[in-house]
């Protein structure tokens, strides 16, 4: 298992070094990221070079049998580049120019800048990019007419007479063309795609055979990750939930499955995460003790092989230096955080018999980037619908019932999955349509929320009726959408006597075919269907005309699981969280109690327990607060 | 009865025109408004022209027998003209360049685009802007020294010493001068006129005798409709209340008033509407039914010759695809819209009686765009004195008691009026003022709220006690403005023993003549007058000193009403909303139910109703929810 | 005492200057200040001067027996300079020019411009500041290696390699490097007063022997007062308390004490405040009867010798003309603001034996601008913790209690006080902290509150543990912070058996010596010191590990205050302030009474009234509401 963390040793005088060693072995720590921001170090003025500093470095960790990742040091240019390439620094669509004395000034497409990839400029709007981009939509389009039919442009008489009209969405008077938009976030994407490629070409060729990353983080709206993960040897992740936040373990079990499922089903890395506090909320809450190591345990749970903290020494200077560290400012012996930090490298070397087990689900969510960036573009009949509060909404009923989960492209083969769940799918392309079709056909059962199947890839609206491509396979057609104002709830009345509310939307629905399960009470939909379930070939699909309240989701989709037989991995206490990782080597059984008080949960009598390393010797065990037990489960030998 | 919509046939293949004009028929359409966003299509390249599928449109529509409102098309420009010509894109007062992408991407003095005029940008700070400003500072004032004077530049030293010196208001370091800021109000609108006078004299000279109009937008602030209405042939508007907002049904009157009075009372055209939903509000609340076709006759109630929408056949894709329109995405059958609008298209058919009448007030409301703006300007007493708010604060009395009321400048002769109303006029000309002493002195009723006769049109104070011009009219002097925070409420006590409250504003008033009808009770301000009557010549004057409560309002404007004589044109339950068009053809009582639930009203037995071409054989008449009865009077007869 | 306001006669037909003079002898205006923004009028051409106006303003005025402050008239550059030297114009952080039309619209790093120092805009982000903030650079660090230790560059890749690298913090992608920022804001100080000095500097060689000031604005954050009052005559102040917040009364003391403090306890005066109402606040609350008098006199209490206003004859035009002033718009005989004026000038006449007197303190405030700014960057571990609201949460009960106070630098000398006070003070330099340890160690007591001695003057960590300069005077090491999110409470037990709660802010605090006097109550932090005392040396130090409830505050600062022997000033009915200045020719009692109500308080019988001109009969005496007596205690005899 891996340990370790960001490690920045140009930041400190050199005596510091070699403690840092002799303290990350005391902790555990097998594996450091070293260089992230050392170009202005390694390269001090244009071709002048100086890696002896980070010779010693690495010898030392060698010496002390520390691993390193070794970063391209690519994210944060040097004045001296930007001083000779003024034209490098990025502009945003008002015009305004970003400049050093941070990190990631740069243009995406620039040729002075071609080398990294980047979180907080993740796209350009200058003349550089424009031309860039322009480029990008030939290869796309091919002709200026197959451009102006897919951005429709006798809309607003926008029609382009020559490739050289065609610009990035700079601030305009009123709404821009959403394709020209949705186009451009493909395009800043794949430009900062190309840029990694670019780095990606040069380390296969000098240092083949080592596995190269780029770290993500998590639900990144910016990046279509699909694409990226297939170009990653390795999957990694940036995850900083706020421990204020009291879906924050929730959250973290989302980014984790959302990792495992971009490494599709392969173990992943945590690159980072903070120990303690972050630097960047308005107020960035403490961990309490417990939390670090549970919010680990889980990512090892969820499918993660290794566990890293962004930073291995605080800063002392600088943007971050009041974000936490495994090594704090004081004296390491007063501060919570490095004793965690050293007992966690003491848990993880239990859990090397874990590496390489697999998570598997029966479950599935639909999530594509490309639906994201078109459902949130401006122009709808809400602006309220959100692709992630649509996604959580059904995710956490899973999380909450102990039911693996994978996330899916709406376009992968669903074959493996008993149960897939569509919180929203705005855009799609035919492919997609007929993959989800051909899924229930054969025999699946799918859950699908409102405001789906509505659009194609060029984000035109599907013809003939709402939701165009799912209107057979749903029952049913939509006549109009009734958004609702914040605060505004209905009353949905379900055929099982329950009642429940609708709010954020609201639909005219007429069945075709489709089963009504619940229908609204009152008002202009009175008795027209909320919930509907519909026999299609040989399997089962339900449909959801508005957002229901949570007990009433947690009731829909306990029905459709049983419909399904989907099984929970596990049945116990609330807020225990359970997930199980296989191999042919062993099944590792994680219970991870969230809760602050200590709990009583069912285990297998005799089960070796991984992190005691004792037997179970009852049929129960007691988790303390936020504690967490691995159990090696009978049948799991190899 | 006009009856159509926006027709943006260039955005849809040739096949669905001849199903347009079919289903154009079916629903009673006899106009529609053509090649709105047009220009890139009709000149895809520079002096290359394109008319051949205008003229198959235009062929198409004449067979049908439906009528084109012929659009110049200039609202956006082609890419290629910013290509050629960079410098007309606009310039925000920060520098910040708008481009292409959307729509209205042009700034109004630009020599390179003078044909055209804008709700996005009704303003422009570029430099060729700065230069068509100086000129028209020129016309207005004549010598530099003029300029200084009115713009009070002795304040902060900024005394001009050259014409070339003087630029449009520009991000400045803290509040700009005022008079430079209402200069640059007047100048923009005025230099929107001048595009649209440029298109007048094309069209003029092209198209003799065909009439002219361009689409208002409501209370829209950038433009000087009362100059601009004196270049229209027919006064058009573009109305899109909120069905969410309960103040809609008022908000849909008042705008229609305010069209009729720019008209100078002669019949107009509702342009532009939806039918159902707009797509540029956060959460966009559909039309509950009957909602659409209740508006609509509301228009026509209060002086509409004609309804149109836009637009007739949905986008499929741009920025305005989920903006509703009379024909949707899907099969027409199934939407409510479609019915509706078809239904509609009946009832219009049957009003053509109705055309050319008008509706007569007893009451206006002074309502002038120069003291809007310079009210609004910035460093006030208090900026959250807002002229609409003041205005509908008047209005909402005379719309709830079926009071017909016009719109007038502070200009107009008002001797036709038993009661005039001035929620606030900050800013007049001294014409102005006298012309209102003249109003009371003959007469006249009016009533006039605080804040009022303050500057001049340079935005200079009047000196020697506030409100200067209306001391002798009101009988009193105001020796301090009391501005009230939010939330904070004074108690004023009325002579007649009720009380009330006081917000927004206070002031510490002397009488001089005037009869205190309230005063504030504790406070400050205990025992000083809120509410005052003063006889002035033959005339009355009232005046406020707060903001009343509403039903302190009503029972105020109650009383003024009754002094003046004023007659409600009809008394039924609340809810129902009564206007009166008349002609020498016939008296036409329109009653809309604006309530959800059915009413009973009274009528004249015998009367024929226009809608369902029966005569009423009691003399009461059962309202459907949102149900509309139109009554030709006995007395109307020509 | 000098009594008088701003003149502009410039802005006022030339009839109006003799009615000026008259009236201000009326009034008893003594001092007014001429030319403030009279440039323009001066210079109205490039080396075309005009002054016969001023002469003749000055010889009226001369002829009046008023005194003239003359002004540089610097303030607002005229038009031509601006069209001459468009580069002087200020830009700001994302490349915005600010331009001409109100006032303050310079560069001060501009050659072109260099004469003066502002408030609106109190830093450029030009490229000629660019170049002056790299000399100043160059003079405090002297080699760019310096200048990357500072900076701490090593961090995300920003050393520089040449100081034409450097650039002020322009807007960027993320935050930008804290070092830069704070040395920016340094710069941006010492820019101004450069500014200032070359116009001191003129000053001297013309007008030797004339005292020179220029106005400060209280707590201004932008500039150093400390370093600025060293180049100041006499200390001059501009304070505009909100009347509509209930602390206003508070904030007004607070500004004087600062006042006094700066000009290290020497008479300074009050150049500019409003009669009545300002004009840049969203309402502008108008003063009550009385209490334009009281805050004057509260002024004069605490050390003022002169008391003006903003400004003597409202203006009729500009962005001030709703700025009230001693004469109003209407017929001074009308209006409240002008009689009270009046009164007041009557009020101060009497109170020339008050001039030169002191006001004596045992308590100081430590508050040092430079820790204000790096406090107050971003990422920090809470950006809620605010040095004013820190400040004041203390100077409220002193206040309240009749306690004088003065402020004082981390680096002065605090013998002479007997409770030192620090409310935060997150960067020190080695001396500050040596000088709070030796002032303790030699009998002082102090209080401190969290998050102080955290950073160097780089703004880098002073590391060992925290606070690591105050571990042995507070006897305690803090192992971790805690902030709390907004509404989030502790609960804090205290030894004495009260309870209290703490927000904003907790710590986790390992005492080391330190006696507990509170401790956290449940939680993560359950018995965990919240407030503790150690004594060091002679002396006592305390320390807050959260932000108390005012309760707890005002019982901690009273214990603190017995413990280090500091008397209030009087002890009387709460509402009434009680200040006392002092002189070898007087000792002189103010009672100030700030509530709504008459009061009775407490006098030593047989001591003179200045106001009144009477002697106490008894041992009370009555203060009207908003009233103030001020007595002549009979020890204060020269």
């Amino acid at each position: 298992m891996l340990y370790g963390g960001d490690y920045n040793p140009d930041q400190w005088p050199e005596v510091v070094w070699e403690e840092d060693v002799r303290l990350m072995r005391e902790a555990g720590v097998n594996l450091v990221s070293v260089a992230i921001f050392s170009w202005s170090r390694l390269e001090p003025a244009q071709g002048r070079y100086d890696f002896a500093w980070l010779d010693r470095v690495l010898d030392l960790l060698h010496r002390g049998g520390i691993a390193v990742d070794l970063a391209t040091g690519t994210a944060s240019p040097p004045p001296w580049l930007v001083r000779r390439h003024p034209e490098m620094l990025p502009v945003l669509a008002d015009g305004v120019r970003l400049h050093q004395g941070a990190r990631q000034h740069y243009c995406p497409s620039s040729p002075a800048y071609r080398d990294e990839y980047g979180c907080h400029v993740p796209a350009c709007w200058c003349d550089v990019s424009a031309a860039d981009f322009r480029a990008w939509l030939q290869g796309r389009y091919g002709t200026i007419e197959e451009l102006n039919r897919a951005w429709g442009t006798d809309f607003w008489s926008q029609r382009y007479s020559d490739w050289e009209e065609v610009i990035p969405p700079r601030r305009t008077p009123t709404w821009p063309n959403p394709t020209q938009s949705l186009d451009f976030q493909r395009f800043s994407s794949d430009a900062l795609l190309e840029c990694y490629e670019a780095e990606r070409r040069e380390l296969l060729e000098h240092t083949p055979g080592v596995p190269i990353t780029t770290n993500f983080m998590s639900f990144f709206k910016p990046l279509d990750y699909w694409k990226w993960a297939e170009h990653e040897d390795i999957v990694s992740n940036d995850a900083y939930p706020d421990p204020a936040d009291p879906d924050s373990g929730l959250i973290a079990a989302l980014n984790s499955d959302l990792m495992r499922s971009l490494a599709r089903g392969r173990p992943w890395i945590q690159m980072e995460q903070t120990t303690n506090r972050v630097n960047w909320r308005p107020v960035n809450a403490a961990k309490p003790p417990g939390l670090m190591r549970l919010w680990c345990l889980q990512q090892v749970a969820r499918g993660a092989d290794g566990v890293l903290f962004f930073q291995w020494r605080q800063s002392r200077a600088g943007a971050e230096k009041w974000h936490s560290a495994m090594l704090p400012h004081g004296a390491p012996e007063h501060s919570h955080a490095w004793l965690e930090a050293k007992a966690l490298g003491a848990d993880l070397a239990k859990l090397d018999a874990v590496c390489g087990s697999r998570v598997g689900a029966e479950v599935a969510i639909v999530f594509d980037w490309e639906s994201w960036w078109a459902l949130e573009l401006p122009s709808k009949p809400s602006g309220e619908v959100r692709q992630l509060d649509q996604l959580r909404a059904y995710y956490r009923h899973l999380f909450d019932g102990n039911v693996a989960v994978d996330f899916a492209r709406s376009t992968d083969d669903l074959a493996r999955y008993r149960l897939v769940l569509v919180p929203n799918l705005y855009l799609l392309s035919d492919q997609a349509a007929a993959n989800l079709n051909a899924y229930v056909e054969a025999g699946g059962t799918l859950v699908m929320s409102f405001f789906s199947g509505i659009v194609d890839p060029d984000d035109h609206v599907r013809l003939g009726g709402y939701p165009a491509p799912f209107r057979e396979l749903l029952g049913l057609r939509v006549e109009d959408f009734l958004p609702l104002s914040a605060g505004q709830e209905l009353s949905v009345a379900f055929a099982d006597g329950t009642r429940g509310t609708g709010d954020l939307w609201s639909e005219l629905v007429t069945p075709d075919g489709a089963e009504e399960l619940a229908s609204f009470d009152g008002g202009v939909l009175a008795a027209r269907p909320a919930v509907t379930r519909n026999r299609f070939g040989k399997g089962t699909a339900y449909y959801l005309a508005t957002r229901l309240d949570s007990a009433s989701m947690a009731r829909l989709l306990a029905e459709a699981q049983a419909e399904a037989g989907v099984r929970p991995t596990w049945t116990g206490p609330a807020g225990v969280e359970a997930v199980r990782r296989d191999s042919p080597r062993g099944r590792f059984l994680f219970l991870l109690n969230h809760s602050e008080a200590e709990v009583e949960v069912p285990v297998a009598e005799g089960s070796d327990e991984l992190l005691s390393g004792k037997r179970t010797a009852s049929s129960s065990l007691t988790l303390p607060p936020r504690g967490v037990a691995i159990l090696v489960e009978p049948g799991g030998a190899p």
